[in-house]
C-alpha cells in the first residue's frame, strides 16, 4: 500500500450528524483524505447505537486496514471484530472528563457550595483544600488514571484500592479490597470509580462509613449500586462522614421526595461526569491523532485486543 | 559560624498560638532546634499583627541573620529591614489556595452545580468541561502563576493580560491590558486575578462583559471594586455572558436583599479563596523547607528585596 493511499479515511455512518461531522473534520485536520468506503484504507466508525449497519459497510470495503469504533464498550462489535484488520475504540478518552467532575463534586463539598450557593445573605466563612489532600479510590481502572494525572501538581497523596495491588503511577499506595478499610481510614475524600460488579455491589454500607473520618466527603461517580442508599442516608443524617458527591444514585433517577435531596451536604449532580457534548470533541480527537499515527505509519492509540473482545 | 549554630531557630511571639505551634513543629521537622532568640541564628515571627513588638525582639537577638515573615504583604515590617539580614516571608505561599478556588467555582458554574444543589428532583442534563477549554487571566501574579501550574495537565489555553507582555510560563499568549477586548473575546472563563489599582478599579463594566461570549462564565477572586456590580447584575439578568462565581463582591460582604443573591447563575461565596486555617500549613510548610535550606546553606525561598521593600 503507497503512502498516498493510507490517507484515503471514511467516515461512516451519518445517522449521527454531529459526530459523523466532527470525525469527518478530524480526518481532515490530520491530513486524511475522505474517500468512499470502496476505496479507503480506515473507516472512522461515526454512530455507536448502528452496529446492525456495519458488516453491510464493512463489506464493500475491500480496501480496508483499520477500523476505529467511537466508544470505549465495544460489545456491539465484538461480533464483527475480523482479526486480519487492525481495531481501536474511545478506550480512555471518556474517562478524563469524569475525572474532572470527581474535583468538582470534591471541591464543592470542600469548599462548601452546597452552603454558599442556596444562601441569600453572606455565608459562614469556612472551607478545606484538596491542595496536599490524602484521597483514596476505589477502583484502578482509566478515571483513576486521569484524576492521579490531573492532580498531578496538586501535592495530592493518593491511595487506590483495586483487584490487583498492582500500583498505579502517581499513587503513593496501591491496595487489594482485602485493606480497604486502613485505605480510607485517613482519607480526606473517598472517590468510588470501581464498575459495579457482584463483588462491589452495596460495598460502601454501614461499616465502610464508619471506617471513614467523620470529616471525609464520599464522591460517587460510578455506579448507584455500590452504596447502600440507605446507610448513607443514616451515616450524613448522624455525621458519620462530612459529606457526599453523588453523580450517580440507587434509585436512579433519585425520585422526588427521596431523603437524600433534603440532606445539606449532599450534593446530588444528574449522571454528567461524562456528557454526548463532553465526548464528542475527545472522540474527534482520538481520530485526529490516530489518523496522524495511521499516516505516519506509527503504533494507533487504544488497540482493541481481538482475542479478549476489549 | 559553624553549622551547630545555624540550627539554632527561635519561633516568636506566642501571642497566636496555632501559628507558633505550627511553626515550632515544621522547624523540628526541618532538623533545627529551638533556641531562646539571644542564641538563635535565626526568626520565624509567628503573628502577622504584632508588628509593634518585633523591634525588641530583635534588639535581644545578637547573633540573627535570617528573618522568616509570616504573610506575603510585609508592609507593617518595612521599617525594619535591616539590610544586614536576609529576610524571607510568605511570597507565592497564599496564591495556591486561591487558584484552587478558582478552579472550584469554574467547575460548578460549568457543571452546572448551581442548579443542582438547590434541586430536589433529578435536574435537567448539562455540562462543558474545563478540560481544554479558553482560559483567560486578568493579572499575571502568584495567583495566576499557580492557576496555570495547578491546570498544567489540562490541555486548557490560557490567555493572561497583565501591566508587560513578559510572557508567563505556562500561557499560549501574554498581553497587556491594550489587548484586553480581544483576550477575552473567545475565552469559557475569564479570571480576575488583579491588584485592585486606580488603573484596574471598575474595568469589568458594562463594555467589558458585552466582549466576552455568551456562554463565558466570569469569576472573581481578587476584589470587588474590579467589577462593576450593577452592570454585572444587568449582564446576568439579560444573558450577557453564562454566569459569574464571586468570591469577592462590592460591597463586602454583600448585603441580604441584594439583586446578586437571586441571580441563579451567581455563584457567591464569602471571601474564602484562602482562609486562616489553609494558610497555616502553607506558611509551616514554607518555614520547613526554608529552616532545611538554612541548615543545608542553601538559597531560601521568599526573599524580601529589601531595598524596594517586598
Amino acid at each position: 500500500m503507497t503512502s498516498m493511499n493510507r490517507r484515503r479515511i471514511a467516515v461512516a455512518p451519518t445517522s449521527r450528524p454531529a459526530m459523523f461531522d466532527a470525525m469527518m473534520q478530524a480526518v481532515i485536520d490530520a491530513g486524511g483524505e475522505p474517500a468512499p468506503i470502496a476505496e479507503a484504507s480506515a473507516l472512522m466508525w461515526a454512530d455507536p447505537a448502528a452496529a446492525a449497519e456495519f458488516p453491510g459497510v464493512v463489506e464493500a470495503a475491500p480496501e480496508l486496514e483499520w477500523v476505529q469504533l467511537p466508544y470505549a464498550g465495544i460489545e456491539n462489535f465484538a461480533d464483527q471484530l475480523d482479526p486480519s484488520k487492525t481495531w481501536t475504540c474511545g478506550k480512555g478518552v471518556y474517562a478524563e472528563p469524569v475525572a474532572e467532575h470527581i474535583i468538582a463534586l470534591t471541591l464543592a463539598g470542600f469548599r462548601h457550595l452546597h452552603t454558599s450557593i442556596p444562601a441569600r445573605s453572606w455565608p459562614k466563612q469556612q472551607g478545606r483544600n484538596l491542595l496536599g489532600a490524602n484521597v483514596t479510590v476505589i477502583g484502578g481502572g482509566g478515571i483513576t488514571e486521569s484524576l492521579l494525572t490531573l492532580l498531578e501538581p496538586w501535592r495530592k497523596k493518593v491511595t487506590v484500592v483495586r483487584r490487583s495491588a498492582t500500583p498505579l503511577e502517581g499513587a503513593v499506595r496501591t491496595v487489594t479490597m482485602d485493606d480497604v478499610t486502613s485505605a480510607i481510614a485517613h482519607a480526606d475524600v473517598v472517590v468510588i470509580a470501581a464498575a459495579l460488579t457482584d463483588e462491589t455491589r452495596g460495598m460502601v454500607d454501614a461499616d465502610f462509613l464508619r471506617a471513614m473520618n467523620d470529616d471525609a466527603w464520599l464522591i460517587n461517580v460510578a455506579r448507584g449500586g455500590l452504596i447502600v442508599t440507605d446507610d448513607l442516608v443514616d451515616a450524613l443524617t448522624e455525621g458519620v462522614i462530612a459529606g457526599a458527591g453523588l453523580d450517580v444514585t440507587d434509585p436512579e433517577p433519585l425520585p422526588h421526595g427521596h431523603p437524600l435531596w433534603e440532606i445539606e451536604n449532599c450534593i446530588i449532580t444528574p449522571h454528567v461526569g461524562n456528557t454526548p457534548e463532553m465526548g464528542l470533541p475527545l472522540i474527534a480527537e482520538r481520530v485526529r491523532r490516530n489518523v496522524e499515527r495511521w499516516i505516519a505509519e506509527e503504533p494507533l492509540v487504544g488497540l482493541v485486543d481481538v482475542e479478549a473482545g476489549y
